[in-house]
């Protein structure tokens, strides 16, 4: 007999999976801890030590399935944080703005993008996933900063997390029209109007029921509820609800995770499970992050080759956002630290880098190019903007 | 291209993850609600709930390993519950009763168990399985129960707990054991005695490291620690790397993170990382007992033979429980209330079973006969326990 079977009675190695959670858990902290101590974001410290214990360094962790179902938990938490910490009162206010950010961040990295690819010799079809992969902002990353740094409350923060997370629903709309130009050669406009349909009309609903349903449902809960975890449980399971509902709309989960937390942070138990939510996310978000260093194969980086148009598609990927600032003209915000908040890229980029892997668009080369791109802007970001908060009080 | 691709950039379905887990939190908080209110445990109405919804009845969740994974961490997680509430000092004081009570609370049950699965006609390995099934005692019901009631500081509910954890421990033991002679048709003794050794060597190993080494470390962390969240994340990756240090000793993985969690109550963060890691098992405990009852096929239950033999053995678990309490003769603690608290059975049954199906000693049939007996023993606990706790006051 062996211990798998024991700690089992079933085919899945938890002895391993435990021991992954031990190191992942452990060493988070501690490059946490350290990286707080140089005065360098956490969340910094997780994805480098991701890449250090991971399969292309120390080897210490295996990619699995079980720590990516882990990490994607992680996710969803990081973004109904956010949405319980957003006054949508207050984001609404900021609305033009933030979109007007958005559309302008999307715009112009996405077209240099795509101009560059060709200049550099790609095809067109490469240089159209390059561009768009520069598209979107990374709601995590610049969440997670802002709040590293307390500065969620800040106009500057809401504008940005407005801006992100409509770039993250335009990124996904985006991929959506270049894998079809991609894979058909032509663009079905039925096709992906019906998605942009489907996607717009989702969140328009998920909002209503967010705003009008929940805060009332929950009050309801809450004056009736015999045990104390009911409702921390009950807003779990909702945002996770939210977040398959948005996954069935073709979005990305996190962006139902995002309206959730909204909706939640309406209702009159908001502190509580606030609170739950963040016992929660210190546990699964580190995971998320050291995840994204494990996930990364440092090897396929050391080519000139991709050194190469890594540099000139990071300057476009920095220069391109900062230009989205001008969105927020009219406004007594801080442009440059709107601007800054908007460089990161994340999730949405790698799920572009691996679809063009997927589809044949992308080589392992152009795959590390993107990567390097996210890795660079992830990394340049937090001190700037710790920079900029400090300077601009 | 399809929304599981656009969900992950992989293979895995995360939108199906994230509608079971929807599900599962959710029908589990109604049903805890709905039990509650008719005064029979929360952890019942989990396990009704999970047969309710599982394949077969309604249909609404299919068995998969991400749930499993998620219900593993629940176990892990209320095993180390226990133990930080556990006052290892009185707990010390009761320890030879407790170790009476465990000893004649497995030997009495188990060789019944085993005599009446030959009499029924059962193969003497399948008997062997069913004996070794109802010797373990449920830590988690029983301490569930004890709490529900208020009575986990009176010294019968400290003999009880003690006597239920040896209980776990032999039962493992017996596991390896009988799993060793079903597999090889003979005992290695060389084979079993390096199996204890290994476990009694392991438990003494983790118990002095988490008494001698693991507050002194929190202590030095606790003083340096610049981010809150530190030593709640720690607590949880020991706890985890326990469970996969048991589970390398061939020991269920529960044990470790028992043994852990006796360790955090004994470090100066003791009241933080208990409020955490309940927020943490408010989420996971209930995935744990839905998924219980969702791995259980009720379809084979309504059989004449399964519900003959689950009755005898269910007289046979009450009574050979009821008779350990001779353990604590010369105490003057309440006896039947001792007996009657190690009555319920748990997930060592269930891993028995389940491990009884994997090596093909068990076919479907006597799968449904020990979990019949674990839910009998169960159910009719909690009332017992009550009306004893009234009268002997």
């Amino acid at each position: 007999m062996n211990s798998a079977l024991l700690a089992t009675g079933g085919g899945i190695d938890f002895g391993s999976i435990f021991t992954d959670l031990a190191i992942i858990l452990i060493v988070a902290k501690i490059a946490a801890e350290l990286f707080e101590r140089i005065r360098v974001p956490a969340v910094l410290g997780e994805i480098f030590a991701g890449i250090v214990i991971g399969p292309s360094m120390l080897g210490l962790i295996d990619p699995s399935d079980a720590m990516r179902i882990l990490a994607e938990v992680g996710v969803i938490i990081l973004l109904a944080e956010v949405g319980l910490e957003m006054d949508i009162t207050e984001l609404r206010k900021v609305g033009r703005v933030s979109m007007l950010v958005a559309i302008i961040g999307v715009v112009v990295p996405m077209s240099s993008g795509v101009l560059a690819g060709t200049v550099l010799g790609e095809s067109f079809n490469a240089s159209l996933f390059l561009g768009a992969a520069l598209a979107a902002t990374s709601v995590g990353i610049t969440a997670r900063v802002f709040g590293d740094l307390r500065a969620l409350s800040t106009t500057e923060a809401r504008i940005v997390l407005g801006a992100a997370i409509t770039d993250d629903v335009l990124g996904l709309i985006i991929l959506t029209v270049v894998t079809r130009i991609v894979q058909q050669g032509s663009v079905d406009f039925a096709g992906v109007a019906s998605t942009i349909g489907i996607a717009v009309g989702f969140i328009a609903v998920a909002g209503a029921v967010g705003i009008l349903v929940i805060p009332r449902l929950f009050a309801f809960i809450g004056e009736r509820a015999v045990s104390p975890a009911t409702v921390g449980v009950l807003a779990a399971g909702l945002t996770f609800g939210f977040s398959a509902a948005a996954s069935g709309a073709q979005l990305a989960p996190i962006i139902g995770a995002f309206i959730a937390g909204t909706a939640l942070s309406r209702t009159p138990q908001h502190d509580q499970i606030s609170r739950d939510f963040k016992s929660l996310g210190a546990i699964f978000i580190p995971i998320l992050f050291l995840q994204i260093g494990i996930d990364t194969d440092v090897t396929k980086f050391f080519s000139q080759h991709v050194l190469f148009i890594a540099a000139i598609l990071s300057v476009i990927a920095v220069i391109g956002k900062m230009v989205a600032a001008i969105g927020a003209r009219g406004t007594n915000a801080d442009k440059l630290l709107i601007g800054i908040g908007m460089v990161p890229r994340g999730e949405v980029g790698l799920i572009f880098a691996s679809i063009g892997v997927a589809i044949g668009v992308f080589d392992d080369e152009l795959y590390a190019v993107v990567l390097l791109v996210v890795l660079f802007t992830t990394v340049i970001t937090p001190p700037l903007l710790r920079w900029r908060i400090r300077h601009s009080q």
